[in-house]
């Protein structure tokens, strides 16, 4: 909660260890300050003049006292949270996520979306927050890579979508996806984890489609399958005749 | 720690919380002892009486005792792990994971495993423990339906699989597996989240996999699938002409 604070009044948020703060270096993203070290920034100091970064020495100690890790891993950075100015391309495939909680969910649909070569994400406004760090880990830096847009779903879909754009929307009462006409864009909705895709939004939906589940000796087995399998198993289905 | 050193000493496991409980109770699993609250207990009264099941009443500072969550939530069941007599079907698709680490991965590959219809998965001894209360938790019931066995993965497939098995493996470098010829019946390998299949166990596979990234503006993108959409998305794969 702290840190959420953190991020909505500051616009900043933390990214810890070498991994991911290479990758925020490499990206788009600002770096506000970094802080490392002496080992580290050693290291580092090539790519940290080139891209202008303001960074301090500190000792294990300081870094274990600003870290929210058990273990600190030799440098923090405060990024700055980037005003969004893409324009979401429609004749692409979008990803939109109706209140997805779990922040390894969040993350792992990122990632899942980036493999896939979707660029635009729409979460609903009670969506986990993106910059949680759970959810930034679990993208494994595709982050920095993919546009994800927060918005009021209900209003997104119905004033911001073209009208000739078709809207996808994962049910688990939905059709077969093996026989659903699937176009090479579109928006595809997923929904919460254990109440799917809320009723205000299923009425904007065109197509509703569901993976089947094999069903063996009658039993019908598990009664859904995760949100982020279902995200890549959809996004499998559209993209694997390209 | 504790709780591993438990079910190895004892041969018995914790599940905690309604949901799971009743699904345990439901299923093939033998309950040792049951602690809840009295409302619960006076609620399950037939469901209890029906499986023959021991049980304590308790009050919530005494659950709150015996209980590893934060909030324990009205029921705690200590549940005897079975010896697995079933034989692995290899007439049908069976799952191998080469050190799969991450709980959550491992639950999600069950619960996904029993949505498409495979019933037998076979973990490397270095996999996380099935009863860590965090795997039992994302396979969302799945464990009950499914037989997860542990071994030595290299002694297993050389010595378990029957000789006309098709071995599949799942690779980066692998075979686009759009193109790959996919049985009804099969062993696929899913590796380490990091390290991918070990070069022993990868020794053995006949037919290298990979589930294809859509390449954008020239750019690689993403480095890998998260273990458990991949599998998802290979099973997906496989069964979606049966």
């Amino acid at each position: 909660m702290q840190q959420l604070k953190f991020r909505k009044v500051f616009n900043e948020f933390v990214v810890e260890g070498e991994k991911i703060v290479k990758e925020i270096i490499d990206s788009k993203y600002r770096v506000s300050t970094l802080f490392a070290f002496e080992e580290w920034i050693n290291e580092n100091q090539q790519s940290l003049t080139l891209a202008d970064i303001l960074y301090e020495k500190v000792s294990p100690k300081e870094l274990a006292r600003i870290s929210s890790l058990k273990s600190p891993n030799k440098v923090l950075a405060v990024v700055r949270i980037p005003g969004i100015s893409a324009e979401i391309q429609f004749d692409n495939l979008v990803l939109v996520l109706d209140d997805i909680q779990d922040p390894g969910n969040l993350g792992t649909i990122i990632r899942t979306a980036d493999w896939f070569g979707v660029q635009d994400i729409v979460c609903s406004n009670d969506c986990v927050d993106l910059y949680n760090p759970k959810v930034l880990q679990s993208t494994m830096g595709s982050f920095t890579r993919v546009n994800v847009f927060y918005h009021d779903l209900i209003r997104f879909l119905k004033e911001r979508v073209p009208a000739d754009v078709v809207v996808y929307g994962s049910f688990l009462d939905g059709k077969n996806i093996y026989k659903t006409d699937l176009k090479k864009s579109g928006l595809i909705i997923i929904g919460n984890e254990s109440k799917g895709i809320s009723e205000e939004v299923a009425n904007v939906v065109h197509k509703r489609i569901l993976v089947p589940a094999i069903v063996q000796n009658g039993s019908s087995n598990t009664e859904s399958l995760n949100a982020s399998v279902a995200t890549g198993i959809i996004l499998n289905e559209f993209t694997r005749n390209l």
